[in-house]
């Protein structure tokens, strides 16, 4: 999407010069900066120490990374150390081990002297397959927005919570999506961005829409309630962690308290998911899905820009101090007014999500 | 309370030295210091610097930067200097208002070679109306406690949010008194802090039962509705800036969404309140109350220590971000369990809370 009026996909081959160039997100939102990435060495680097970030872009970006691994060596050799080297860099990444499993296997049967085009090509599907599944998350959610603006005569009032945005993936995202072409439409939309603590993720969202041009406002995660009660959101939109099959929707921690304001003030919530994020095989995802708790840290710390405008933080609970930091929780299907997908938009019940239930081709296409 | 072992209230006299001492607040929750203020002047500037804060403990604040005046100088003159510098200090506070007229009326008819001890008594006095009050609301919130644990057979677990705690009051605080109670009756208890964003007020609760040794445990104002969806609340207790004659609860940003996630879970949700924070005037909160917006850059600019453990702040949104920033919210009456006062506790409806009127010699004694 655009930044500061210009478009950029979050990654992008140079194949004449065998680079990958990569928006660098380890200093947004306070510095735009991009990278040029030459090696698998090197991309393993960029995704280790979070350059890149978002589980479908690394995916994209780790199959680049052997592409890059093949410019330099097509050998078998060459191939499985790259591979090695880029599937530790974030080990719980589904997306990661998927797209270095299907660069491998279309490389497997290739002569070496064939296999520079055949990498570049693979991962350049990879990035296409990502942007196409958002851009019909976007399609299908944009009538959604088209609906309410012809209904309210007015801007619309989103909110969203964390960042289920364009960065996270190739493009467009899966929240921002249909925000983004709203936008682009003409269709007045305007949002309301959690600050979503302890990661701040929202800042990366405003991020996002600011450089796109779409109006927005940042809040407190605590203010979304008492914005629904004075009749300033119009619905609420978030992306998915895992949606069970029944349409139970894990999100980000504090997800489910919008939910329940939502369902009290009449709001609607939709989730905004590509299919591969339903687990077929849950079904009761808050009996099933065990929530990640994470580093104390994360909420004793927070960074920022220093008086002088340097990338610095500040401590602000004593290190004695007992935190809990649940990372994500579930909010139950019956808060949900529908699911967003790729193919089509959804309630959330079982009858109607497993008439998403992939054909056996494609549900290895695509892990999120 | 306590603080490291030994008990404190947030302020006391020496009228022998004729000085008042304060816990600085300003310096909270890292470091913990207390001042000497010997002069109306400097009551001011501890006012107006945040070092002494809480509505409650402003209003006895200013009343013994009377009698520091009046220590000085028993004058007309003296008496009226002071009371307007003191009632500028944060003009919105109604507390400052009230104890000032209220000590203007105590010595209007004393002569002056009788001022000096019958503004200490009478500053003294307001100080110990405070203490009861919040006593009082302890003990009737103690017995809530009491019973769950009877019933529960283990700590009870209790999330709160902002600071309703004693250094906002001259001791035991809201919120805190019932909880500090069971603590020392043996009863166990652990608290889950809401951080509270944007100004973070949960540290300072945090701080307050560190030091009184209450179990507690910091979270992410987004945990909360996770925390109950798991079992782990066995009630919400908050405290409140204003309440309807009906019972809505007016209180810090953020308090509706653990009310309707305590709906959501059977969780009972209190909120702990003198009777003068009760606006009979008032009757339907949502309509009636302006909520306040306030500085975007509480938002956008945290505060806590450096790497050298030094104040610092930080900026995580940049100034062109867009913030809004509305410091409270309305619980509607029908998510309120019960409110706790002084005089009892009540169920959240007009004809309960009418009981509480207070006869008319009482009505102007003390407002928050």
């Amino acid at each position: 999407m655009k930044v500061a009026g210009k478009h950029y996909r979050s990654l992008w081959a140079d194949e004449s010069l065998g680079v990958v160039h990569i928006i660098d997100q380890s200093r947004l939102p306070h510095v735009f900066e991009t990278a040029t990435i030459a090696s698998a060495e090197a991309m393993a680097e960029a995704i280790r120490g979070m350059r890149v970030r978002g589980a479908p872009l690394i995916g994209v970006a780790a199959a680049y990374g052997i592409a890059l691994a093949v410019s330099r060596d097509p050998s078998d050799e060459s191939i499985s150390r790259a591979s090695a080297m880029l599937r530790t860099t974030r080990p719980t990444a589904v997306n990661l081990a998927w797209a270095i499993a299907r660069m491998r296997e279309r490389l497997a049967c290739v002569a070496a002297s064939g296999r520079l085009l055949a990498a570049w090509n693979e991962a350049q599907a990879i990035a296409d397959e990502d942007v196409a599944l958002n851009e019909a998350i976007g399609r299908h959610g944009l009538a959604i927005l088209e609906r309410e603006h012809e209904a309210l005569k007015r801007p619309v009032n989103i909110l969203t919570h964390c960042n289920a945005g364009w960065i996270a993936t190739v493009d467009w995202g899966t929240v921002t999506a249909p925000i983004f072409m709203a936008h682009d439409r003409g269709i007045p939309v305007h949002v309301w961005v959690d600050e979503t603590r302890p990661r701040n993720q929202g800042l990366l969202t405003s991020w996002e829409l600011t450089g796109h041009g779409v109006p927005h406002t940042l809040v407190a995660d605590n203010a979304g309630g008492h914005l629904m009660q004075r009749g300033l959101v119009d619905l609420v939109m978030v992306g998915a962690d895992r949606v069970s099959r029944r349409g139970d929707v894990c999100n980000k921690i504090g997800t489910y308290l919008k939910a329940v304001a939502a369902r009290d003030n009449d709001v609607p919530f939709y989730a905004a998911v590509p299919t591969p994020t339903i687990d077929w095989g849950i079904e009761d995802a808050m009996r099933e899905i065990p929530i990640e708790e994470r580093p104390e840290d994360e909420l004793r710390i927070v960074r920022g820009l220093d008086a002088e405008g340097r990338a610095s933080e500040v401590l602000i609970a004593p290190r004695t101090t007992r935190v809990a930091n649940p990372a994500f929780d579930v909010t139950p299907a019956r808060f949900v007014t529908a699911i967003i997908t790729e193919k089509g938009v959804v309630r959330a019940n079982e009858r109607e999500l497993l008439a998403l239930w992939p054909r056996q081709r494609e549900s290895k296409a695509y892990l999120t």
